[in-house]
């Protein structure tokens, strides 16, 4: 028998080394500033909730795949799956307490004890913002807006977002007489990337015969630029509210600037039964193949599952950043800013007995805002200068070896490997901002 | 039987509303702030982990209270308890592709189902960072130096450092003939805060009687400053590595000017068991009583469970920062930086047909670095005001009525409820900026 435990994670689960850890904090923290300079404000939930709370309006692929059991007091709980679930919950519990329109992000880990595919994880990072408690098309293109602006920044390239409303889809599906079958149509309709024209079709035709189902992929095709998809739709659908809401936006756009990168597809359904609004999906313009980036929408009534008050319901619209499939893509791009550190630079260490002095050097530079590592062993120079290079630092400092907070400094450059010697603390210091 | 499910969260677990949430945030962010300035690296690793990685040095206490079950999968698996076993299961497996010394951070959830008492909770935020593959003084010392820079800027007041060296006194207990007693020891000593003088004189004499006990409690007791207990504490050890070891120490703090907020207690053992080397904790001068918010120590070898290899021990030293207790104790002090949202400023919305301009103003404010809402409804301006004013904004922007992108704004001051009207774009950043 080994006399140890073999160190390995669970399929499915991963650690993150610090490159990796570094790079997914730089995108999230600049998705945080985004949210934040829109007014969005952060929450958090408890990872474990009562599985009755979380599986309320689950239950089929969602119970065999969360994680429940009975916690120590005898409790039927599970580890939460998405972070809507508990968001109803937590509105529902503490209505009284917010203001709305409410506002709000929230950045935390799920779970689901799916099968660990190709980039399926059964632990991940969800992203979601929502505007909860406005009816309103300055919300739904609030959202938009919000995309629009940050995907692009995040991503470092182009990115398209594809709109549609819901609602409108299922108006012509009434004047089609076939609304009956709009859980089967909306998931046929949602697999036509993935499936083909012929597929979808034989699939549809299944539910509503092969001349409505024609009807229907006919519908579902993109004809031209917004406006021009837009008349068709509403020609499809008679005028009403949906296709007015959807003017607006346009609207909207056209007055922000924003309209070259989101295009009207009647084919985006969203294969979540919620929806009843618009909704989205968005997609990097040089590698659509691996999916939505970023898809959300309008929903009806998200409390309505804890509350007993069925009257005032509460309407809202949101988004969720695929943070992995995000990275992936940027990854796959060549552009994920990848470090080993934080810090540039680096206190060298020629004699032990001066190791508060090189601290008190080095926190003078984090003063100046300047990351400064401090060696800690009195190593060979040559090896110093090895460890700093694998870390990837930019500059080694190596004081006075008589006086090292107050003497001259020499700044060793890494890439170049030549020295700056005899330099004032103040040099330094433009040296290293430079 | 009611038709909702009853919105609430489990026993000890609890949601963060926005203005918890965010000054939780600042506070992580200022403390990940100066970890990074050390050179410190975040990584991330699984919440639920196999049993038997999590449980291997635990037993006992940590047993009862972990949340352990079988996956779908029949595995027998646990959510983490702590960083630190994780932490020592991710060195042993990532060993060869990381770089030593090592300096790590990770702040992250753990849990716990223990009796959720007052402040107790059974999901919490832990925030350790270690430097592992370095046995020297200098590292001891950079965790010291960076509790003494982080915790008072953090809390905004003196903090007190209580400073021990745990082989030292094993020595000690080496030389009074008890040491077969010190996991025993060590416990009774670490209640005296709690338990007082004379309790613990009784439970240590059931140990080793009631003359080593005196002497025991003779030993633990601060002598003076620094450098006087610490002849005191090596005259009862006997001059050794371990005494010297505190002696540089104490030319480091001398040296980077640190010495008033370190004390030398001998009295500090830290309960577990792991450590071997220095431990401290530490305490806000102005609120002691709460207990101590960062506490650490050295340890010899923390992989040695997880690895075949028995002899390239990695030692190393670390500190974990209590971040409930600590922003329980900002908040009694006064001092917690309390916001409902990060933005201060919104557009006003005077016309539902703007919903696109509005978004374009506020966003050449963001552009600037000034985050800027939208009002979503086009209610009467007083009642915007209200709203205003209840998500604590300082400025209501109300823009053109013919043309809110270029035309002139009005600046509603939120406190004077004053109007500056006629305000250009730059100025109003002027405005806003001031």
């Amino acid at each position: 028998m080994a006399d140890y435990i073999e160190p390995r994670v669970l399929k499915g689960f991963r650690d993150f080394l610090p490159a990796a850890e570094i790079a997914r904090k730089n995108l999230v923290e600049k998705i945080e500033h985004y949210f934040r300079s829109y007014g969005f404000v952060p929450i958090d939930t408890p990872a474990l909730e009562y599985a009755e709370i979380l599986l309320g309006k689950g239950g089929g692929e969602t119970e065999k795949q969360i994680y429940r059991f009975k916690d120590n007091g005898d409790r039927d709980v599970a580890l939460r799956f998405d972070l809507t679930v508990p968001f109803a919950r937590f509105l529902a519990e503490h209505r009284e307490s917010l203001s709305f329109p409410f506002k709000r992000y929230h950045i935390a880990k799920v779970w689901r004890g799916e099968n660990a595919q190709r980039g399926r994880y059964r632990e991940f990072t969800q992203c979601d913002m929502d505007i909860i408690g406005s009816d309103s098309a300055a919300a739904d293109f609030e959202i938009l807006h919000m995309m629009a602006k940050t995907l692009p920044a995040i991503s470092g390239g182009k990115v398209i977002i594809r709109l549609n409303h819901r609602g409108l889809f299922n108006r012509f599906l009434s004047r089609l007489g076939v609304l009956e079958f709009s859980v089967d149509i909306l998931r046929a309709v949602d697999k036509l990337a993935k499936i083909g024209h012929e597929e979808t079709l034989a699939l549809l035709a299944q539910s509503v015969g092969s001349d409505k189902a024609s009807q229907i992929l006919d519908y579902i095709a993109i004809k031209g630029d917004f406006s021009q998809t837009l008349v068709a739709m509403t020609a499809a659908s008679g005028p009403c509210d949906e296709s007015d809401r959807l003017s607006l936006i346009y609207k909207y756009m056209e007055d922000a600037n924003i309209t070259d990168c989101v295009e009207l597809d009647p084919s985006i359904t969203r294969g979540l039964d919620y929806y009843t609004g618009v909704v989205f999906e968005s997609f990097l313009a040089e590698m659509p193949e691996i999916g939505s980036i970023c898809s959300g929408g309008r929903y009806d009534n998200l409390v309505g599952l804890y509350t007993a008050d069925k009257k005032n319901a509460l309407t809202g619209v949101g988004t969720s950043i695929g943070i992995d499939r995000l990275i992936a893509g940027i990854e796959a791009l060549g552009r994920l800013q990848s470090k080993q550190s934080y810090s540039r630079t680096a206190i060298a260490c020629t004699n032990v007995a001066f190791g508060g002095a090189y601290q008190a050097l080095a926190n003078k530079f984090r003063e100046k805002e300047i990351p400064c590592e401090v060696f800690l062993e009195d190593e060979k120079l040559t090896r110093q200068f090895q460890l700093a290079e694998k870390k990837g630092l930019c500059w080694l400092i190596i004081p006075d070896e008589k006086d090292p907070l107050d003497g001259t400094l020499t700044l060793r450059n890494l890439s170049s490997r030549e020295n700056r010697e005899g330099l004032s603390f103040e040099q330094a210091v433009e040296v290293l901002e430079g």
